[in-house]
Order: structure tokens, then sequence, then C-alpha cells
């Protein structure tokens, strides 16, 4: 989305972060990795051993042909990041105990963009399906990070996983790196609110309206006209909802005085 | 993992906050949906009119099963959300001109964390696989939230787009939560936001006064359906207030057909 592009890495930034992909099982968690990367900007796709020759032709990947397309295999992972200055592991750590700093996803930003911005260039690299990265494996990585899950299951699928790091890293390494920020993305909300005396015109209508259909007995009228007008303001809405709701009243107005007149 | 279980909502909140499905075609992406459900600790899932009636069994929930069984299924959005007072649609806005407020994912967590902590229910709404949510579904929608992805590929899977926006909230919108803020004042304005099925229930009384007023000639009806639906969700009237234009209304109605019936 336009609106929303200073949220993605400047490209000279997101061509150094590498999203490796060790010994995926099922080609269609390489499309969906693709497809994440193609959805937040990440160019480069690195996969270790794959298991199934054919992964490249994964078809899970709309729309993402060129990362799969351009992805480095590589038969190990101290090939895939020997050009690294940065290698981040991810994965749940429930069950081991790991032996390097581990981050929290949210934290993870700053660090990734510290490397990026003095010149490095990032790896984070991602396990198997089933038993994610092994301690050999991490014993390439600088850090881990881990997103942080419920411990009932901490366990995710590979291709979500991808996606919600990746959407980490776009969102959070551009606002470090984007200061100062954008302005405000404008949304919908920005309406002119009616005037008070457009509103007090609706209030007369609306309150014509009340009296015509019986609703308002004259004892109630003082009451009704106070919380009436209330209401509209509460409500605050928009000077062309006013119009409309005018409209609106005018029509059930006219229409229940013209059945008045023609039912006596 | 214990250690970041303070970035989980606590469990009086994930239990109103409900994912909704509309027309998954994929049982695969349904079962992927429950899976990250379950990652990052929320409950309660709704699927809308399912393409496969064999959906409760998608298998790629690994570990996923509970928030499969308790899936409850319903035949409209309408009937989903009728509960809810904060409704989210979710999309890309790349093709289309939204008719609601726009939030970038990131700046979501705020809002759906003041309506849970003020007691109210909130439904993030996803849309099919293929083309997403209609412009009737986003009718019933408060606001729309945007995942800021790149404009070349701004499409995202359907489970890879439910694990990012539940990542985005459960460690958001806990981290609002927990960081212990002074208690809002209470104002005039602090009032209980009227559910979706109360807004529907007014929207037809108000439809019907169109018509028997002649307000809305009946090639204008769906059009006038679909703004009166937006209307209402601008406006967003406390259940109090939503209840008094009720009475209003219904008396109208009354009277108008009243007279249609005695003038002829």
């Amino acid at each position: 989305m336009p609106l929303y592009n200073h949220f993605l890495l400047p490209e000279n930034q997101s061509g150094r972060l590498d999203v490796v992909l060790v010994s995926p099982r099922n080609p269609l968690n390489i499309g969906a990795a693709a497809r994440a990367m193609a959805n937040f900007g990440f160019t480069r796709l690195a996969v270790v051993a794959p298991y199934a020759p054919n992964w490249r032709e994964a078809r899970s990947a709309v729309g993402a042909p060129q990362q799969l397309l351009d992805a480095k295999e590589s038969a190990t992972l101290a090939e895939a990041v020997s050009h690294c200055t940065l290698v981040v592991g991810t994965g749940t750590l429930t069950y081991r105990k790991p032996e390097q700093p581990v981050v929290s996803l949210p934290l993870l930003a700053p660090l990734i963009s510290r490397e990026l911005a003095r010149g490095g260039h990032v790896a984070v690299v991602f396990g198997p399906e089933k038993h994610g990265l092994t301690r050999e494996d991490l014993s390439y990585c600088h850090m881990l990070v881990e997103i942080p899950t419920d411990e009932r299951q901490p366990s995710m699928n590979l291709g979500q996983a991808v996606a919600v790091c990746l959407y980490e890293l776009a969102s959070r390494v551009s606002e470090e790196t984007c200061t100062p920020k954008a302005p405000e993305p404008e949304t919908e909300h920005t309406h002119s609110v009616a005037a008070s005396g457009d509103l007090e015109l609706l209030a007369g209508v609306v309150e014509e309206a009340m009296t015509a259909a019986g609703y308002s007995p004259r004892s109630m009228q003082a009451a009704n006209h106070h919380d009436l007008r209330l209401l509209l303001r509460r409500l605050a809405p928009s000077s062309r909802d006013t119009r409309r709701i005018l409209g609106l009243f005018r029509r059930i107005l006219w229409r229940l005085n013209r059945n008045q007149k023609s039912s006596y």
C-alpha cells in the first residue's frame, strides 16, 4: 500500500537481509515464506539442504515467483551465512536452554537496524517444520530471537513464523531508520463535524416529527428537547451526515403531516 | 514461553476477542488460523458460510484442535458479530476506496485495548482467500485495519495475515493493559457502545420508516441500506441512545402505517 510504504525497509537495506530456511520439508512452506517476503519487501531467500529437490516450484507463492526463482540453494548453513555479519536464529526455547543471548521479537528490530545502518549483512534463520534448528545450527547464530507465544502452544507454523518476523522487522526497523517520521496517514475520520447551528436545525425537524408521530406528550417536550440536543452532540455527525438525516426526517415529517390531513 | 507470557492478553480479555473467517475456501487455512490463535492465546474462532462442509477437520492445525472444535459456525456475518461492540475488517485497500476509518495494524492495538478494557466485545474479521471482504461485509465494520505491505505484493495469505494480526494484538494490547495507567476520567462520553446486532435492529426499523415515508424509491433501497449501516457505525451510538432512537422510529413507523391504512 502506497500510504504505508514508509513501513518498508529502504531497498539498500532490505538487499542486505537474508531469510534462510534450513531443511524445509514442505515446499508449500517455502512458497509461503517467499510470499511473506514479497508482502513485506524482502528479496533475498536462501534454502539450505531442502528436502524436496523440486522445491523451487512451490505453488503456494502466489505472486512471489521472483523470490523463489532468485533463491540461493546451499548444502550447509555455514555456507549460506558466510557473508553475514549478524546471524539470528529463530524458534521456541521451551524445550532447550539457549547458549546465546535471546531477544524477544519486538526488541530485535533496533539491533538489526543498527547492523544494517552500519553496512552489515543480516540473516534470519528458520529451522525445519518438525523440530526447529539443531544445536549445531544455532552455533552459527549470534543471537536467538523468540516470538512471544503461549506456553501451551509455542510452536508456530513455518510460513506464519516467517510472516510474523518479517512484519515486525519491516515495520519496526523502518520506524528506526525513518525518523523524522512520515506524517500520520489520513483517515476517513477526518470529517468536518456539523456546526452547532446545523444540529439545531436538525433537532427542530426531529422534534416536529416526534410531535407529528405522537411520540412526545406535551409534558415531556422540554425534557425531550434537551435530551435530543445532548444526543446529537454525543453522536457528533459530520455535516454531510447531518444533511442526510435531515433529509430523512423532512420526508418523514411531510408524510406524517400529509397523512394527518388526509385522515381527518 | 514463560519468559514472555506477559505479552499475552489476560484471559478475561482474550475471551472477548473473536477471530471471524468469512467464507474461507481452503480448510487448511482455517486450520492455520486456529493454530495462530493457539500460538498467541486466543480462543474464540467463528466461521461464516464456510466453503467446505468438513472444514472442522482441517489437519494443518497442529496442536490447535480446541479452537477448531469450539469454533462457531454461522450463516451470515451479521449473525457472527451481532454481540460485538467493535468490529474490525481486515484487508488490502489497494483496489478500493474505504468508506470507514482505516488504521494501520501497529496503531490498532490501543483501540482494541480500550474497547476490551471497558468490557466491550471485539471481532477481527478476515475475508475469503481470493477477493477478501466484500463491500457488504465491510458495512458491518466500524473500522478497517491494514497490514502495511509492499504495494507490489499487497495481498497476504490468509493464515499468515491472521498470524501477523494476532501477534501484533497479543504483544501490543497487553503492553497497553499491563502498564498501570491512571484510570480514564469518567465523563459523559463513557458509554457502552451498542452491539452490532442492536444497530442492525435499529437499521431495520429505520428502513421500514424510510419505505413507509416514501423516502427510499425501490431502485435506491440497496444503496440506502448500505449507507444506513455505515452511518450507524460512524455515529456509534451508545446502547441507551440506540434504544431511544429505536423507540422514536418505532413510533414514527407505527404512525406512518396507521395513517397509511386509514387514508386508503
